[in-house]
């Protein structure tokens, strides 16, 4: 599985107190330590308390350019902060993300062709999160069809279709599963799919046990990526025993090692 | 999901020991505590090295019917020792296994019928276990026809897609599933699905970690029944997890109590 790594975000405090205090050590370890811990790439989100986030966004991915090449999944809302978080990438990076909605196809995926990057489309629009799988892969389409009006290649595609947290939507894990299913059907080749995998979990009292049980489901059903946290050594078993048991690793003795 | 507990089987040395002693206590201790931690029904099974395997069956199952009324899953190979089982069982039994093969099934069948019995159909046969799902399901249509053939209800069959261990046949884990999830279309309503766990993980080193892995994943194929140990807390933990992300018990703070 391609794992992107979800630690350098601003929304936790050792990653916002770095921000406010360009501590690029803080940042810089962050970024090794994932990969270290097998993150494929890494998820860059300031968080919401920052100030000048267009020169915050600037220098967080040149911090972490510093010490790695990897590919860096630019999380932002702002169309400028996105743009300027592409400039600085030093290789090929993932744009996180649009919704379904003209308005961000209309922007985000000419800002992809123009920077040669990765994009994650949500099964959402203006109108919510529609609550069950078929409504999800209409708008799954939707996203697949305007990326390839444009001549993109369908393998830089990712179908997220929106875990919500099993305490306030329980009926719709099923439904996401589902939904990732299907997506693998849409065409050939088709698009990859991927999870924000801990927002299954929020506000949860086994956040660990829920996140791996779900992707070791999600896996079953054909999940290639997943936005996650590394340094979650549970986690990181269950998804190396899901792949062996799906014949997608060989099996050895020492295949946790 | 409806748990048939393992522990009862003469492969463990502390039950051939107490067969072979007429230890009653170590017996019904092994039911109550298997019930306790959440079987709905416990196999019984001798194991090879019994030299009366008549009277030790009915002796067995017996000794567990002072204690229980609980359903049994009589689990052997000789047809009178069968019998003997299913004769002194107290509630509606199982008989764990017939193979898809004609003297098998010309035999296990009236005698499920006779005793009102349960029983589980493995997809093998006298040429061995087919390597795919479809070769598979083939096995598992000619048993549920002959069970429909004499007018025994649907619901009391269960299907067994026989798992080996990941080590020995790596590539037929993903088969299963598939077995699992087709098996489920064949008749409305379908027969029911049920898996001997543990034996995926038979000779490998994370013997628990592979076989709650592969129970979560068997679950959201549809799984309904699996013959495994109720003492493993994080199987349970993993099973009961599944259960909620799949929607199929309602999630609260303390589930897992």
């Amino acid at each position: 599985m391609y794992i992107i790594g979800e630690r350098i975000n601003g929304m936790f405090k050792d990653v916002a107190k770095a921000i406010r205090e360009k501590n690029k050590r803080i940042i810089q370890e962050l970024a090794l330590k994932q990969i270290e811990k097998g993150a494929d790439a890494l998820d860059v989100n300031l968080g919401t308390a920052v100030e000048d986030p267009l020169s915050a966004m600037e220098w967080l991915v040149k911090t972490i350019g510093e010490v790695t090449e990897i590919t860096l999944a630019i999380d932002t809302t702002k169309l400028a902060v996105m743009e300027k978080g592409l400039q600085c990438c030093k290789s090929k990076p993932i744009i996180n993300s649009t919704s379904a909605d003209e308005e961000k196809l209309n922007t985000l995926i000419p800002l992809a062709k123009k920077y040669n990057a990765g994009l994650i489309g949500l099964t959402m629009s203006r109108k919510g999160i529609p609550s069950d799988a078929n409504s999800r892969l209409e708008l799954a389409i939707h996203i697949l069809n305007r990326w390839q009006e444009e001549g993109l290649p369908v393998e830089d595609l990712y179908i997220d279709a929106v875990i919500l947290p099993v305490n306030v939507a329980q009926a719709q894990c099923p439904e996401v599963l589902e939904t990732i299913h299907q997506v693998k059907m849409l065409s050939q080749p088709p698009p990859k799919t991927i999870l924000g995998l801990s927002n299954v979990s929020q506000g949860t009292k086994y956040r660990s046990l829920i996140n791996r049980t779900y992707l070791v489901m999600a896996l079953a059903f054909g999940l290639e990526a997943a936005i996650l946290d590394p340094f979650d050594e549970e986690l990181r078993q269950a998804m190396r025993t899901a792949e062996v048991l799906l014949n997608k690793t060989v099996y050895c003795d020492s295949y946790l090692k």
